[in-house]
């Protein structure tokens, strides 16, 4: 009862727009046709009967803690930067977290969105995020988009002058995380880094074979890790959705100014990576290293 | 409005059974292990919130205006022979029917089962009863199903003793529509007819290499008509969905028993094979030759 | 031996060509360039002697009733517009109808040509006859060859002004057979016609994503027609070879010229689509509707 | 006009057999459910009409020469060891020797029978004729065929006791042809050979991995000839044919009295392997070593 | 020049053993054949001389500082639990860390053996040493090797009877490092836990379908964590070389006793895992929180 | 010890150059890009310490025999045509002779370099050397090299005038050995040729579909002989190496020149064909038709 009266209430404030309005101002930022060829974006669910976006809801994961929060705060689209439907479905029933996630989406009249790799690559986007975490003397992408506006396209490699260290600090301040990092076999925390790989997410195969000291992704395996490690690059790794999540405050001003107000947009507050790293001795009071 | 009196007033004599039991009742009779490994069978939708199953509508094929009906009758579960989600789904959206369809039932909370292949080779199943057409002097499956029930299988074939003509209107007064006959090279309507293989559907694949007088089907290709009337074999072709789809007035009396008469059962009026045959100088009055 | 003393009164009059010749105007007309990478198109039997051609035979199938009737005829050529070498020969023998045609091809020395998908796409040809049946107001091909003759191309796309109705009974005016129809959702006889979208044969896969009015073609599976019903598309189907056979007919002048009246020309009697359709009631006399 | 004289003379003596009858001795003999998977072998030519098989032409490959020699022989039937049809036909012209040959043989009602790899791996077939070479101390299959009489499968591994050279010597004698050999890292003329594996034609795949003192075979690549050699093996070369052709003698009785004198029977006078050695000065004469 | 001397002196109270002889006992205590079939093997590097085993290095991953550490110990064959070749070589120079330690290894006859999967499976290999972190009621393999000695395997399946705190605790304190926990949707530290997956390394395709309350394992991307979080199970990551590295102490004291003395082993001081997690505040003093 | 003092003395004067620097020269004469995608060539075999390069070997095959040379010669790169590494190594053992090679090289410091098809394309390499053996009217490659220098290119297409038993002659002078010869069906010693293919080494499918009147190559199969025997093209083989090998005499003196004297060079004297042919007779005392 006092969900309803409380959404009422903040409702009043905002006009609305029809979600083709919404969908195109989210296509007009960052193309669909951006995306990799595997990847599956753009408007993954469209309610039956539609009705005005009041109220939308950014998260990086659209996990079921996620999904309770926007039926909680009665929103009318979910912009979930990882798409919740990835491999195709043959069904959608109760027994699977994505299926009921799916259901819930229809039953409740909620529009979805995902962006995934067209986000990536679009400048301004994740990836240019993740960079600022550098001191920047120059930045380009990894693999350019052919037809696209400059800076747009893959990953990003960043010039800067800083030691190791320095970056570890930069780049614990700006994803306000805890860092993991692998050393090359040469390098030390006070080695001089002139040029960073960027990779949002899970960078092992698109940063392979990238000349650079130091690459930031979100995760990588053991066996990319010792590859890098050899060939002259440290690694600082997030973990996966770290490496993404800091975007969405950015995307917020971004997008209410391209909807003028009409809607009112939140950030999720459930929304965060599945992982945290306990020290030992602490696991009694399981209170991570990040808190 | 109406609509809501009535079903209430309907809904008032029928108790109910939980979907559970009632899909449970439909693998009892037809196993989904039964289905052919290329199939998507069971129950297909699974609604968010369960509610009782109090009435249950049959159909062939769950085309958009059948989905009407369903809403129209205020049902709790569609149980379609054939799967309505075929293809997997990357996406649920307005712009394509079969994705409408799945969209409705999850935003009425109607529950979806689809056996299709199961039904084809279970013993009473829909093979079993498009052989009905002939005059059986025996019968057996063309492909037994291995560790299963003598009778069960794919396809059927029936030994017999009639003509071409007499089977051909034997199976018009089976399936209450006109026939589509292709004559091998050296039979005609007085031919002697001795064996009949069977398969409800497109029955190119199954039938071929079989060896039968006559072969009954909903639809074959031009160059597999050749084949088969080539090689000693007339084939009757139903159209598709009239070689299964009178089936369902079998199998609402079996239903009806295992549930006890806790749901009502309605076989679709909507529900009708796409195509009819227009005889020269009726397309004006587009009344075809069926009715 | 009444035979031999006929066709040899017959020959007296015409002065026959090379085959080499006959079959370059084949080429000329129709390139085998222009066929699908997957089909087997041109001269597919080349008699071990060559003699002049002086009969030919023109048939959509060469089944084997034609074949009786180009031994009965004494013909040089046959051109059948289906190849009957599709599927690789790995042995020629007795047990298989399309090794029995080869086998008496080569043991008379006849000469077989196909065109196939050649006509189709050629401007001209098969698809250009059977658009014939529309009132054409503008037509173009839905995939055109690229760099080839405008209006080359597979399949057509023809503009009309015509109801459903009206185009039915031109159709079957046109090919002089009964046609099956399958309405749109929102279709009925009377609905408007705009665009037509016209191929030859089986046209499921070309003509999926097409945006038209009404399909002609000849043969569609059940789930297809489904997804062009929901699509807003009617689908008219002639039956396979009905769709392609009446071609023959124009094709007779069009090659009598180029050979300069040098070769007789027959177009098939026993050609004809293997189907027909029984109406209720007319079974015991096996007469079709379309007879 | 003296070819038929001549032919009906000699067909005088022999009643002849039906075709039936003598693919039914050949498939009893040597089945061809015995040939592998990838070969293409028992009747692949039947003649539209059936005649008496009064005549019976035996050739390792059948080359046009050949051809020609069975039409001047009037035969009736060819067996080719090799099947001339292996990559499958999609059409029969005069532009290539294969299918000259096959049009050919349908012209002329010749039926075509090939055995191949059904006699390579019958008891008492190719490879134990090619054994033959050797002392045999003692002789099983490579590859035992499973559920097969003992001594069916492919290839041959013998037990001996000899000298390289003495093996030369004995493998000329009993091919009539000069040898090709490749000798072991280790091995010269004088060394002692107690095991030699047997592979009629292109052994290189069936042998790899064999450990025997010495190899015979029909050919072999050079990559393959090292991996021997450095193996400690040593490797004889017969010319490919020239390890096969000599079984037709021995066939030749064999099927003689299978048919019961009912056939004349020839071996090709024509067949012969394509390379001969030059020797060094011969050129001019083109004198081959082994004439 | 002191090396040799070193080593030398070292060298004099182990008799040492044939290199066949350290393989065989390798072999007999995990069989190669245990191995999965995309695995690489068994010895991997044999040196052209053979000189007897006195020295061995045991080490989880063979890296470049690890090689300058057996270089340095003068050993004579490294036991490398991760093979060094794992994507076959086409070349081996000085531009790959991989083909730099082949290249060393063989300059310097150091013999390489990789047990790797096979160690997974045996009993008492790095699957049970991991499963030790557990308070052990029961445990079983996931997929028990067909016609193993029982309780080989893939994986294990643990009981116990724990508080996910002390889980974590009592893995921190076994591995000696600090642990990464993913809650599962509906666990916290205090949740009971009753069956545990182990699986060694990186454990997301074999542990996935599995039904225990929490994995632990080496390494796992953020889209199989969100799938286990919402099926229940809360995991537990080692970094994927943690969860193996261990073993080495076990194996250690029986390849001794297998050989009976005659050699001196060393576990590699220089093998750890290139992953270190840096708190927010510590990266100027590059001190990761395990030290 | 001898060995030690002979090279010493021997390399006295010869100053050397670094192994960058003959790589550099190697590739500027034939560049590796040149090379087919399925090959391996380039510098295969990189020792971990960098010596100067002051003896180097020439060789056709790497054989042990040839390696043996090497170690008595003492050199320090070998350049095989072949590439001992062409399968992709996964363990570097005494098991398999191209393991030990490979071994070899990296105990002893010896550095590997394999051109193959670089050197079968570049102009005046292997293949221009091979046409030499006929009186060269005109020549081009058989598939130029796109955007490479004229000249360059797969294969050799030559014009002449010879009689097929003058050409033998001349081959047979250039070769330095016997040839084997397969007549085309048409052909005999006294045919007239204009036009020769050439391919060195196995040139069955470079040379397929390619129209001469006779084709050099090193080897080729029985069943691509009678299809060019059937299509007009007498064959005349060399054994594979034979085709290849003298070639290392011409390259000699352009390597010598490159490296401006600054390293001695040998060509193997070990290195030959594996295959010798005797003639009937001459078993016993094992004299080859080439001796």
């Amino acid at each position: 009862m006092l969900r309803c009266v409380g959404s009422l209430r903040k409702m009043a404030s905002f006009s609305g727009q029809k979600l083709e309005h919404v969908v195109k101002q989210l296509e007009c930022f960052a193309p669909t046709s951006l995306a990799e060829k595997w990847d599956n974006v753009g408007l993954l669910i469209e309610p039956t009967k539609h009705k005005l976006v009041q109220r939308i809801l950014l998260t990086n994961d659209l996990t079921e803690p996620v999904m309770g929060e926007a039926l909680e705060k009665n929103v009318d689209l979910i912009i979930s930067y990882h798409p919740p439907i990835f491999r195709p479905l043959t069904r959608i029933t109760q027994s699977n977290w994505k299926e009921r996630v799916v259901a819930s989406c229809l039953l409740n009249s909620i529009a979805l969105y995902s962006p995934h790799t067209a986000w990536d690559k679009v400048l301004g986007g994740v990836n240019d995020w993740l960079a600022k975490a550098v001191d920047i003397k120059g930045i380009k992408p990894l693999v350019p988009e052919v037809g696209a506006e400059p800076g747009t396209g893959s990953g990003r490699l960043v010039d800067t002058n800083m030691t190791i260290s320095q970056l570890v600090q930069t780049l614990q301040e700006h994803i306000q995380q805890c860092v993991h990092v692998a050393y090359a076999v040469e390098h030390h925390p006070k080695s001089q880094v002139s040029t960073v790989g960027i990779c949002a997410g899970s960078g092992g195969s698109l940063l392979r074979g990238v000349q650079a000291d130091v690459m930031i992704t979100g995760e990588m395996s053991h066996h990319e890790l010792l590859d890098f490690n050899h060939n002259g690059t440290t690694v600082l790794l997030c973990n996966h959705s770290n490496s993404e999540r800091g975007y969405l405050k950015e995307f917020k001003v971004l997008l209410s100014e391209r909807l003028e107000g009409a809607c009112e947009l939140f950030i999720s507050e459930k929304d965060k990576d599945p992982l945290q790293t306990l020290i030992r001795g602490d696991a009694q009071g399981a209170q991570s290293i990040q808190q």
